[in-house]
């Protein structure tokens, strides 16, 4: 089922191999969470965070951003409305390009062929379903166009991201992004510091299609608020969910 | 205007450097032409080989193709029904992704920015224009996710291809096109060869919305059977046009 972006506008990043908050009714006022991550993230703690989270907010749109083809499965593509895939434009060609094709080539294969294949999981789920499944997994792909920030973070490290783009190139990828390469939304991404509204504005004067998300330090409802006004249709919080739950909530708009 | 693709079996792609064939009514029977190459192109010679096309076919869908930012401009985006853009998956990520972003950047620069840069022809359609000409731009690109077969070919050369897809990886392209990039067009170009109905079955089983095209080795209607009846939306046809209008004539389906 397609989501509503515009009833959008607060998004929670689940690391699901992170410790959940005890009390997870702190979700109720987010309005999206994506579970994913990258040390530690398998496709059992995977299911286990979307299960727990499915229980304490039945009606909460849901999606899995896999790091990784093993982390998805049959259930996993069952348990969740949407797989959103990162594309990172400023990474190397590996986390553009080439993984992706290894991990559709992968669903594309034939059953008995992917079953010997090094993505089991995927397999799997292919040999179980054939055609049907593949066309389940083509269904719930989001694509993400990525720009990863800050060069210090883990995501910078893990997608080959060695330089930042400035306003312009951010311009630039967002308007790549509505004219050629037809993501569902546009990602910028400061990882653990606040970037600011600039470049959420560089990007949002030329999305019309695409949703625009931003993620990154915000701690406080002024910044959340900030980013909203600068034209981003959401902010993504992610670290005070796992670390500190009063200040994530702070996070949310009223 | 969005080029109904149901009606297209057969594309001509048009070098505008090489000579044109003296009797261009040879087009007549033709879907499409794009026009486009790589030596010897410059923004002149494509708006001339547009106009000499034009005046023959006036009704007849045509597309740019630009290999450089420095063969767009004002008028070559005038002059075309769409600027059809290249991303090769088996390529370097300069001819995926980066070359991309610098265009779309440039084309996004504020005015008096862009006419200082180094494409001055895209800093001239937009210093003259503005927003409105950002818009014109980027409405009227069409992806296209090529898939380059013919390592020899100076397709490959110059996007950067060192090997081949096999089937699988075809057709995990073209999942990926369909389910994660948004390219209108999943192109398979074997340039200079025939290279048979295969990748186009492996890639036409997962293809829904995306136009599928085949180019390469095309000179006898026989090939262009073949190929659409594996499941291409039309062939492409390009050196016998220019080489042997006979011959090129002889490719037309019925």
């Amino acid at each position: 089922m397609p989501v509503d972006w515009s009833d959008i506008d607060h998004v929670t990043k689940v690391d699901p191999a992170e410790d959940l908050p005890a009390d997870l009714s702190i979700l109720d006022r987010t309005d999206l969470v994506i579970v994913g991550g990258s040390d530690g993230v398998t496709e059992e703690n995977t299911l286990d965070a979307v299960e727990r989270i499915r229980e304490q907010c039945p009606g909460l749109p849901l999606f899995q951003e896999p790091n990784s083809a093993s982390h998805v499965s049959r259930e996993t593509v069952e348990a969740v409305d949407n797989l959103a895939v990162p594309a990172v434009y400023n990474g190397d060609r590996d986390n553009f390009v080439e993984k992706h094709v290894d991990f559709f080539t992968e669903v594309a294969r034939k059953p008995e062929e992917a079953l010997g294949s090094g993505l089991p999981l995927v397999g799997d789920l292919i040999a179980e379903r054939g055609r049907e499944a593949v066309a389940e997994v083509a269904e719930k792909v989001i694509g993400e166009g990525y720009v990863v920030q800050n060069l210090e973070s883990k995501a910078a490290a893990e997608s080959g991201v060695e330089r930042r783009y400035d306003t312009d190139q951010v311009a630039g990828a967002a308007l790549a992004t509505e004219a050629l390469y037809g993501f569902e939304v546009f990602y910028v991404e400061y990882s653990g510091t606040y970037g600011g509204p600039r470049d959420v504005e560089a990007a949002a004067q030329y999305l019309d299609e695409t949703v625009l998300l931003y993620g990154g330090g915000i701690e406080r409802q002024e910044q959340t608020r900030e980013i909203l006004d600068a034209g981003a249709d959401a902010v993504v919080v992610g670290d005070c969910f796992h670390d500190d739950p009063e200040r994530f909530v702070r996070t949310i708009p009223e």
